[in-house]
């Protein structure tokens, strides 16, 4: 009997799948890194089913590669090592709303919407907006932030408990329901952004947040990229606490406009949103107009109206998939470095630069209230000129950041396409992560080839 | 040669000592934990000095404790196994302000008001506040928080890159520059909190903020403690952004008038603080006063002067301090858990009832918008039946706390007092802490008997 038979029978049948439109499936994210299919993907039901898989894989020397939606942007899904693909899409239920706590219990399989809609009912929302429509355990495993960070924090912020299966099969939490904690050593941090290279995550718990009182969403315009970016960092500076301060610029407002049919004015843009009481926001607001106007803002739009609202935001997290939609058969790449933000604008700059050095056709667009940008660029991977185009650009990007202190992703994830630049980045305490790789996973199955190279 | 006057050679004579006196002070902490002198106290200058004694330490297989000024309240800097007690006060320079980065580097042995005093020139401060003016080596080690937590967040919060020296000598940064990262595994966070059992800590570099454009601080008083912290969940659930909310019990009321000359109304009673632009703060007390009065508020008196806030802070600040100059000859012990907010009315019940039927003299006071709550006791450490029944509350206390989903120490840290719930909160997870140990440790020459019992 092959193992994947073993599998049919530790589980079910339906259980446990080789049919090649699954495989291929699984064997994918949403970025340019190279497809691997996987022997076979499974579909665990509960924390027991995970953990007898585990166990058995463990035995067995079978690498294990958790498997959300496949969102990732660094091949982290990938099983470049084939093995299983376990899908935890079966795991999705919202187990508990503690609304009086503003935390809420829910599988790994539930999504960042499934979440939101299902908290609306009591007039709650879960922050953390990272664009795609990713899983919440998937979002755990990679640290996901995006939009919203800048005032409500990252994934590892939200993180009061996870469940997580071990290599060996052990289930263990990493915290508890206390809004803090000095007890012990943080094992939930540690799992938070280890990108299924340590466990499983089967059960999180998340704090949530009100739905504020009032909401004002933005638009400003800018000649240039640099007058953007240095409003963000006067308003960063005054201490004005924006919910939202998204840097688009000329390039994706025309795609943007391409393919939505709006009509932005294709200049560089900051989307903001200010978030708080109705007399606090207001004046949130008429400062960051003064700011804005200070530093070369050409034009500014508010949206009261949350319909409008939505569609602004919508707009800007399809940004990415404008972009795969503009270049059939081509596939995204995207850098993902943060610098300290008063070092924004000349890393902005000198990206810029090296993209117009190297007549490159590219968007750049961010989180730039965390010092957060990507450059989103479409590589055709039958062109080696293309491929190694991109792949020197991400070089150059990443080492201009590590340069100013900063780190080569801060929101993405290592998977397998940063892997090389942990060295560098982390320096002698990459042994040290190393090691604790090693106790947690002795036989390497747990997603091997990510964060490490091998 | 024996080992000390091998470390005499290795630093300089009058970095290592043996003097009673300074043994004595590095002997015991601010709690009633038993006093045990350490073999030596060594004072390094620098980061390679305490790589030195570290290397030689774990060669000779001698215990290291790490030392900030003690304020400790489990026993941490206790070296319950002799050896040598590293006190990190020379190491105490502010090396770098990054106003513009809202970032400031410092040493170990810097104090939160020493900080406090040079960030004020650029209009900052450092947000986490424990009462006692600790180092900030310290409070990253016990990842301590305070008072101002419920808005700002605690030490995990607030460190973005940690200098710490391994067992080995290795010397390691755990992070960077950058707001956010999900780059590697979370070396910062695991380091934070684990209360020199993994390393010791040589450099810190904190995340500041600006000080607020308005300030109000207010006391609120009520019958009974159980409507003040009804008025907590009450303020909490609306979302009002509390940059401070104190419990002050009755008992602990009359200490501070006994003890300072005030004549506060001796009732329960919430300390506040509101921080916001001028227009959003108003109305947020406008609205919280609403929600006090609706929760049985006796009483409420604002304070906007600088000087009557700080005296305020002050008096709050120095309640464990005058809980121990009213009892001489006993020792301070302060329980310490958290709960979930909704939980809090029903465990501070709990804890009231039984102190009243064991008939101790104690005080309730805590960072409730955390859910977290201190009982405050004095012990005779010469009466059995006192230690007895200070053991049996605290117990009492902490498994209440573990049976709602709370931690046994929401700030304090574990050191050797709370090692024996560790198990009973962790679980499973608790052996895996214990491997991670292991690594970093093999020797188990880092504070040992702390966090674990051995």
């Amino acid at each position: 009997m092959n193992y994947i038979e073993q599998l049919q029978d530790l589980l079910s049948h339906e259980q446990v799948t080789t049919n090649d439109v699954l495989r291929e499936q699984h064997g994918r994210d949403e970025s340019y890194h190279e497809p691997h299919l996987p022997d076979v993907v499974v579909y665990p039901k509960s924390v027991e089913e995970v953990s007898a898989v585990l166990a058995f894989a463990n035995a067995q020397l079978i690498p294990v590669v958790p498997f959300g939606l496949g969102t990732s942007l660094e091949g982290h899904v990938i099983p470049t090592k084939g093995g299983i693909s376990l899908d935890l899409s079966l795991m999705n239920a919202v187990l508990e709303v503690r609304s009086e706590d503003f935390l809420v219990k829910v599988q790994p399989g539930v999504t960042r919407s499934q979440l939101n809609k299902e908290l609306k009912k009591h007039g709650m929302f879960f922050s953390v907006d990272p664009g795609a429509d990713a899983t919440l355990g998937g979002m755990a495993a990679t640290n996901a932030s995006g939009t919203t960070s800048v005032r409500y924090g990252i994934m590892r912020d939200q993180v009061r408990d996870l469940e997580v299966v071990l290599a060996n099969g052990d289930i263990i939490h990493t915290g508890g329901l206390a809004a803090k904690s000095s007890s012990g050593y943080h094992l939930n941090g540690l799992m938070i952004g280890s990108e299924g290279t340590l466990g499983v995550i089967t059960e999180l718990t998340l704090r949530v947040y009100g739905i504020p009182e009032k909401i004002v969403a933005g638009r400003a315009t800018f000649n240039t990229v640099q007058e953007a970016v240095n409003s963000v960092v006067a308003l960063k500076q005054a201490g004005i606490p924006m919910a939202r301060i998204e840097l688009v610029d000329k390039n994706s407002i025309e795609q943007v406009n391409h393919a939505s049919g709006t009509s932005f004015i294709e200049m560089p843009t900051l989307f903001l949103e200010f978030h708080g009481n109705e007399s606090g926001l207001q004046s949130d607001v008429v400062f960051a107009t003064e700011l804005l106007n200070d530093n070369g803002c050409t034009g500014l739009a508010f949206e009261q109206d949350e319909r409008a609202r939505n569609q602004l935001w919508e707009l800007r997290h399809n940004l990415a998939y404008t972009y795969i939609h503009s270049a059939p058969g081509k596939r995204l790449m995207s850098t993902d470095v943060v610098v300290p933000i008063n070092s924004l604008p000349e890393a902005i700059e000198n990206s810029r630069k090296k993209i117009e050095s190297m007549n490159i056709n590219a968007g750049i667009v961010g989180h730039v209230g965390d010092g957060n940008y990507h450059i989103l660029l479409m590589v055709d991977m039958n062109d080696p000129h293309d491929i190694l185009q991109a792949k020197e650009l991400n070089e150059h990007v990443v080492e201009f950041a590590l340069s100013l202190g900063g780190t080569c992703t801060g929101e993405h994830g290592v998977g397998s396409g940063k892997a090389k630049y942990q060295r560098l980045e982390h320096g002698l305490a990459y042994d040290w992560m190393k090691q604790i790789k090693q106790i947690f996973d002795p036989n390497n199955i747990m997603n091997p080839g990510k964060i490490f190279i091998d």
